[in-house]
Parts: structure tokens; C-alpha cells; sequence
């Protein structure tokens, strides 16, 4: 049996309108029996910070070969390079404003173009073009049947990346941010778990703040928090989050995306936090 | 040609964040060649009753040996089961919270474990997991690939049953409530249409009430009303249903899941209900 | 390999809750391996000239044979017809409401059929039917599988079609209405990019005004603007479209679906817009 075709799209087109399933028609017509999978289409509008989370959390779930189409894009219409990257053994295409940010940070860059070939582009003069549906799809469904994406352009000399808040680690104590705001209302920090791990702090005796409110000490799970308790944990992504069992956070402490967030160590005699 | 492996996913994740997707990626990981259908990632977050209903609807119209992955799960991260069942040819693996109250009703079970074998499990000392995307979707394509689910752990003593609320068929009438309200605002009871049907009462003079307020007889279809009248009727789930021809019903009575419902037959004679 | 099945689902069901997931049950019965692609379930609420617009502008890029599956339906219980027809080489199940009328405006028509034969409507006397799960699922699955649209019953004596706006181009101008509104904001109307260009205007004297507002001239993309600037260009559809740079033109303009555009030139010498 030939190798399933696996494409991935992630977009902020929402879905109430025909654009996603248009790019989805253009990919079936290339290889009808491609296996089509949304990522989602709500990042944030214009979001590339959220749309660079999403990505390089879901990314690198999927198989190899993987080839992950990402619109999100408010550069759209201006003359901003488009990338096709291998990144993890997955191949992504995508405008260069950075949404690759965080995919390269986590997994090796193989290889990264900048596509320039005029076979993959819409002619000069031709009517005003959908980028997703005319140019990102048909090169999808030609990467996934074998084009090697040396064949598509150079390497860029520069790509944009994020200028991504990133934790710092100092003999004070941990301070990250908020990066993301899920659909339970978790607060997801820059935090990694392994930094905190690597202090060796008894956890017994730490205390996050998130927005200057007090959290309390790192728990293992929801279950050791009474149901609208505030908690900090390691979650599934190994960032640390701050939570509220059965509720909002970010309703509860009034707090999104861009709030300071500090891990700290009482080293008083007897501290113990509640 | 091998037999089309199903798996449907029912989750209260939503569909802005990378949590459905990664689940989807380590099951195409497992099995390219999955079909992969959501059935809703919008269970209200938490809402195990709301979950159990809207399974109960959706799963008897799959295939035999479609395998259904559920995460409703307000208690995660406490020591809950996870349960794997075969229910009406298919199977169901989900937290052991009642989320499968209403498909156990309605199909036979033939088969219920626990889920204890440590080849299936995370070990003690990993990353905090995410058992959805690290427990449940690697259990689906073992399942879909044909493991016995006897081979996962020991039935359960006890597993986890709602406390349902159930339509009452007296001498006086037959009283439920509304356990359900769908996209267009329609107040699903939980009064089976069978229920009403077995009185044999002359359907022209029955009056439903719902909240306290006056719907009417029970009508055929919204065809035999006028935009923006109430009405009763057996919906396609043979549900007694209210709704508001071309409106929102719960807008326009204000009214909920747990609104009461009552159905009774007026005997007088020469009455007839507009 | 037999060639792919492709059917989508278009409809106003939302995705909360288990229609969509119990039509896609159905289909996979039918056809284990057909590939089911969502249009969208959010077409607003019974609103059928969306839904028109929306299929039109999707369906043209799916592969010839593609089965688009149409539930928008708010006269669902009356005696309205179904329909099956062939158009542009695909095939269209919907209600008898208008909601193919631009779809048969962009492609030929090939045949078009009332659904009249019993084999594939419910029986008298059966419990309430969901069209879209009982009747138009199943249909989509003999049709996929290659019956003949003709067995279904006769071509109809009249169908629906909607009295849709459409631009008209006289002396004093192009004048059209906004026809949908997108998910970034934008309004979209009815004016073809081919009615402007075939004036031959100088596009730099060219005015639009949308609702009353002045937007200015037609712009090639949004790239020639600043974040927060109106502008109009023609979208990925050929349609001129009333946008702002990064920002929702229907909140800054307060506009929506039916606001009045014009298109007209100004021939004083030396005049031009900024």
C-alpha cells in the first residue's frame, strides 16, 4: 500500500466561510485521497505569536512527512516571502512572518527556501490571488507526492523569527509570561518544566505569582485543588500553567496573555507554603 | 481491501488550541489510514450529562467497530478509571465519570474493563501527561487494530452512572424536563416519544407545558405552525422536543436545560386545543 | 485504486451538537472509505442566500463527482422537494429553497431532479425524519456509488431561485450590495471584478462608496495601505470587496449584508484620489 498523504492546515480564516474548504477542494483535486487534518482555523486574526504556539505544540504529534500548511498572515498582499521549511522530518509552508518561531526552536531545521521558482507562483497580471487556495495548496500536494524543496527556490539569507518573550532563569528566582490562553481558561506560561526541575528547589517551598497574584505552591495535578482553588502546575506541553480547578483562570485573576509570571524559593527556616 | 479503521473524537477541548489536533496526529502516527471523524469538541466544558447525550445521539449511527474516544473529564488528574467498553458493537473508551450513562441505556453492553495493564499506562515519574493524546489515543489504535479489551484490565466492581434525570408517565400525565438545547435554541426533553405514544391518548387533545408556560398540543412538524409560534414535537431523536417555528426557543421562554415538562390530556368534553 | 468518494456537508446545524456527527455516521456506513470534507455547519441560521453564496464559492474547487451534501433548511417539515442536480460535473443534494441559485448562475446545469421515487424516502407513518441524516446521507451514498440522478424521480416543473442582488452598470456607475460578510470583517458584495474592468476606466479616478461612505479607489491589494486604512480591491473570488487594513471593515463602517456600493468615475480633468 502507498504511504498515506498526510496534510495539516492552520489557519485564522475561522470557519464560516467558504476559504478553508476551498483550500481543502484544491488539495483533494491534487490528491484525492490526501488525509486532510485541521489543526484549527481560529487562530486569533492576525495572531502570529498564537498561531506559532499552536503549531510547534500540535506539529510534532504527526508522522514524518507530515506536511503542514500554515495561513495565518497579516502581511497578505504585500511582497513578504513565502517559506517551505523541513523542519522534524515534516515539511511546513507558510508566509515568513515568523510563525515558524517556535517549531525551529524545538525541533532541527533541515532545510528552508524561500519560494522563487515561477512554476509555483500565479503569473503577473492574473487576478488578484488566494494564497492559501492558489499557491500554498497545489505546492502541498506537490511536496507531498516527492518535490524536493531545493526545486522551489534559494535559502533565504534572512527569515523572520519572533521576537518571543522567553523565561529567564536568574538567582532570584524564574520569571516567564503568559503565552497562550486556552479554551478552559488556563494560563499557559513560557515556563519549562525542566527549568524549574533543574533548580532542585523543594517544590514544597515555591511560590508562583502570576500578575502579582499569589498561586501558591506547584502542584502535581487538578486533583490535590479543591474545585475553584487557584493552582500552578507542569502540563501536558511541560510549561508551567496556572490554573483554577473547574474554573477560568484567566476570568478569575482578570489576567491573558503577556502577564508576568515568578517561580521563587523561601529558603525561610520552617516556610512551608499552604 | 482491509476494513476502514473509525475513530470519532467527543471532547469539551474546542477547537482553538492544539489539543484535538495532537491527538489526531498520534493516531494517523499509529494508523495512517484512519478515518478520523470529530463528533463535536464542544461539549460544554465539563459537562459530563451534556457529553453522555450527545454521545448517545451521534454513536449508533456509526459503523460496527468504530472506536469512540471520550474526554469529558472534570475530574482529570485524580485517580479516576479509565474505561474501556464494547457497547452496541462498538467501543467506547472514556473516563469513568458517566459520560456512557445514556449509551449503556440504549445499547447492549457486552463487554466493560478498566483500564489497569501498565503496558498501557504512563509510568510513575514521566512528564505529566496529557491522557487524551497520551493514554487514550494510543488505546484507540491498539483497539482499532483488534486487541481485546480483556487484555486492558479486569471488569470494574463499580463504574460511574448518572443520576439521569428520567421521565415519570402517571395517571396525571407525563412529566420530564429538558435535558438538552441544541444550535437553533430547540428544548430537548427527555420524554421518548413511545412514552406518549403507549396512552393511546387522542393527540388532538393534549397540552404541553414547559417551564410553567403554555406550548400547545403536540404538533406533526413546524410545517403546521407560523414563524415565531411555539410548538411541541417529536423530534428525530424521538424525543418530545419545544420549539419555536423559525426562532429560538429558549430565547423566547427563557428556559433551559432542567426545565420542567409536563404532557397531560384534557378529557372535557368538546375541549380541542388550538 | 477506485477512485475516492468525496462528499462534503454544508449546513446550519453548528457543531455542538450530534446532527453533523450522525450524517457523517450514516455516510461512513454507506461507504467506509468515502472522504467527507465540512464546507461549513455555520452558515447563519436558516439563512439560505448565505448558504448560496458560501456553496458557490467552495464547491467549484472540489474534483468533478464531489457529492455536496446541503442542509440549510428552514421550511424542514413542510412539503418542499428535495432536490438532486448536476452541476459544473458534481452533484448537489439540497432542499428546494433557492439555495443552489448561485451555483447554477457559475456552472452549467446539467440535470436537475425532484426526489420523488419511494425507495429512498422515508415510509408514511415512520417516525419523524432528519432529512439530512434519513434521506439525503443515504442518497449521497447511492449517488457516490454511481446512480443514475434520473432514477430518483422527474426533472421538476419550477425549482427555487432566490431573487438575489445583483449589480447593475449604467452610465452614471457600477451599483451592487454587500453580499456576505467574512470572518476577518470584510464585505464582500456582488460587484464581478470583469464589470469594472470591462468599463476600461482609469482605476485612479475610480470612487467606491460603501453605505454612504466614502472608501476611496480601488486599491491592487491591501498592501498599498496603512493598518486601520479603508480600502476597496477585488478578492480572491473576482468580487469587489470593502475591507480595512489589519481591522473588521463591517465594525469600523458599521455595515453588514445589503449595504448599498457604487463604483463611479470621476472625469474632471486633473482629478485623482488619494
Amino acid at each position: 500500500m502507498a504511504k498515506q498523504k498526510i496534510v495539516t492546515l492552520m489557519t485564522d480564516f475561522g470557519e464560516e466561510g467558504p476559504y478553508a474548504a476551498s483550500i481543502k477542494g484544491v488539495l483533494l483535486q491534487g490528491i484525492p485521497s490526501a488525509v486532510i487534518v485541521d489543526i484549527t482555523h481560529r487562530v486569533p486574526t492576525y495572531d502570529v505569536l498564537a498561531g506559532a504556539f499552536i503549531l510547534a505544540q500540535a506539529a510534532p504529534y504527526f508522522p514524518a512527512d507530515t506536511v503542514h500548511l500554515v495561513v495565518v498572515d497579516p502581511g497578505v498582499g504585500t511582497d513578504r516571502n513565502i517559506l517551505v521549511a523541513r523542519c522534524g522530518r515534516q515539511t511546513f509552508i507558510c508566509p515568513d512572518n515568523g510563525v515558524l518561531s517556535m517549531v525551529v526552536e524545538s525541533a532541527r531545521l533541515e532545510a528552508i527556501v524561500s519560494v522563487r521558482n515561477p512554476r509555483f507562483m500565479p503569473l503577473p497580471g492574473e487576478a488578484m490571488t488566494f494564497q492559501g487556495r492558489d499557491i500554498f495548496a497545489p505546492l502541498a500536494t506537490y511536496l507531498l507526492n516527492g518535490l524536493d524543496i531545493h526545486v522551489l527556490g534559494p535559502e533565504p539569507e534572512v527569515y523572520k523569527v519572533l521576537d518571543i518573550p522567553r523565561a529567564r532563569d536568574d538567582e532570584s528566582g524564574i520569571f516567564g509570561r503568559v503565552v497562550f490562553v486556552d479554551h478552559f481558561g488556563n494560563l499557559i506560561t513560557d515556563i519549562p518544566g525542566e527549568m524549574v526541575r533543574n533548580r532542585q528547589w523543594d517544590l514544597e517551598r515555591l511560590n508562583v505569582r502570576c500578575g502579582g497574584i499569589d498561586v501558591g505552591k506547584i502542584r502535581g495535578t487538578y486533583g490535590f485543588t479543591k474545585p475553584g482553588q487557584k493552582l500552578a502546575l507542569f502540563n501536558s506541553m511541560s510549561l508551567l500553567e496556572v490554573a483554577v480547578n473547574m474554573g477560568r483562570a484567566c476570568d478569575v485573576l482578570n489576567l491573558g496573555v503577556g502577564a508576568e509570571v515568578s517561580v521563587t524559593f523561601d529558603d525561610r527556616p520552617g516556610f512551608e507554603r499552604g
